[in-house]
């Protein structure tokens, strides 16, 4: 039987800046309704990870390629913001229209390699990288709730990325630790005992989704908690939410 | 200031036959704590509704094309389910490695035309097409609600959707009312009063992620309730949800 889920706000969590100790300042917010419990999913938004690993870099340290110049010609893009997207990305998947999309170095595929900025002091004149490795970012959260709390909770870095063929972009984990990023119904069966095959659910990104309805964009609420869910135990890391080259149609 | 939203799953819907009447059906399930509030998000998934408006097709009814028979070769697939995902596709997007993406009738692309074997009874002698008019089947559930509770709440018909470059399905809302599916950040200043541009969140396709966590695949739960989340007022439709062919990358 399904139980019902919460997803909590944190509220009241200060400015972060690079050095910041994010566990630190979590586990400081995470008072009164969001006081944490055992088998609760807390999603970080990426903007603060960044920040607190210093993955923001100002434009007026980037000089511009060639390249970068020429494909910001026509675009609203600083060409150094767009010098700052070609050093983050691995490979270029599509440049048309204005638009890069590329492949990070964690594989993940999506519009400007992730580099953003909005939601960083400083406006135009910054820029946010990803984490350079997001499941340690979720991993180490999650091992300081362990050891201050003597809980058992899963993390996730979630990120706002646009999709092929729907409008408007959603939540993902791009970084997950403490609980398996799919929920695997292979060999399963359906409410009418058939065997459901080849049905993986992507529950990290439907948490990431459902903790986005809640920190919104403009809220400054860059935490929230998911109570109440039975995630998928394991420890998969996002690389599971990564689909290989060779099963997929659209790279 | 953002709120706690609670994901309650509607428990103890009966097992829905042709001719149904839906809305009925809910709001009969929805008492005690689901009880509905002004303001809820019922999200509704795909099978039910197919089923109740007849759209379940028997595979000795189907007569295999030659091009359904030369697409199912070294498939798992019934050369007459391949036959009902061409009957419901508009056009084919990839086929390759025996996977079908075809554009629905909706404008939604997605895996085999949303055609679907799964959690119908009779298995893999059934197979479920998706709503001819989802919209329609969203305004109708909204429409009964208001008459027999009046309430005005918003419903989203989800279905399970694969998407390029992640491994791991995820809900969309393939129908929605009495909200619009797209958050607008365009123009909005974010938390340093910096403007965010080309922000639009798809919300509909959240909040029906957020609902996928307590029907899940296999728990016969096929409602689910979010409540405490401040939707975007308008009525755009699952429409909105569609991006225009010469705005896609991916086609």
């Amino acid at each position: 039987m399904a139980g019902e889920i919460r997803v909590i706000p944190v509220e009241g969590m200060p400015e972060v800046q690079n050095g910041d100790d994010i566990p630190a300042l979590l586990l400081e917010a995470c008072t009164g309704p969001a006081e944490l419990e055992a088998g609760d999913v807390l999603v970080v938004t990426q903007k603060i990870v960044s920040k607190a690993e210093g993955r923001v870099v100002q434009l007026e340290d980037i000089v511009a390629s060639p390249l970068a110049l020429a494909l910001s010609e026509g675009t609203h893009r600083d060409p150094r913001h767009t010098e700052a997207v070609l050093q983050e990305s691995a490979r270029i998947v599509r440049n048309d229209r204005g638009t890069i999309i590329s492949e990070t170095r964690h594989g993940f595929i999506c519009a400007n390699a992730g580099v953003d900025a909005s939601n960083i002091p400083g406006g135009s004149g910054t820029v946010a990288l990803l984490p350079l490795d997001s499941d340690e970012s979720a991993r180490r959260i999650r091992r300081r709730v362990a050891e201050a709390k003597g809980l058992d909770v899963a993390v996730i870095i979630s990120d706002t990325f646009g999709r092929p063929w729907r409008e408007g972009a959603t939540n993902v984990a791009i970084g997950v630790a403490g609980m398996h990023a799919l929920a695997d119904y292979r060999g399963t069966p359906d409410a009418y005992g058939e065997m459901l095959y080849t049905t993986m659910i992507a529950v990290a990104d439907e948490l990431a989704c459902a903790a986005e309805l809640v920190t919104g964009k403009t809220l400054g609420v860059p935490v929230a908690i998911v109570r109440g869910y039975r995630y998928p135990l394991g420890d998969s890391g996002s690389q599971a939410l990564v689909r290989p080259a060779a099963r997929d149609l659209f790279r």
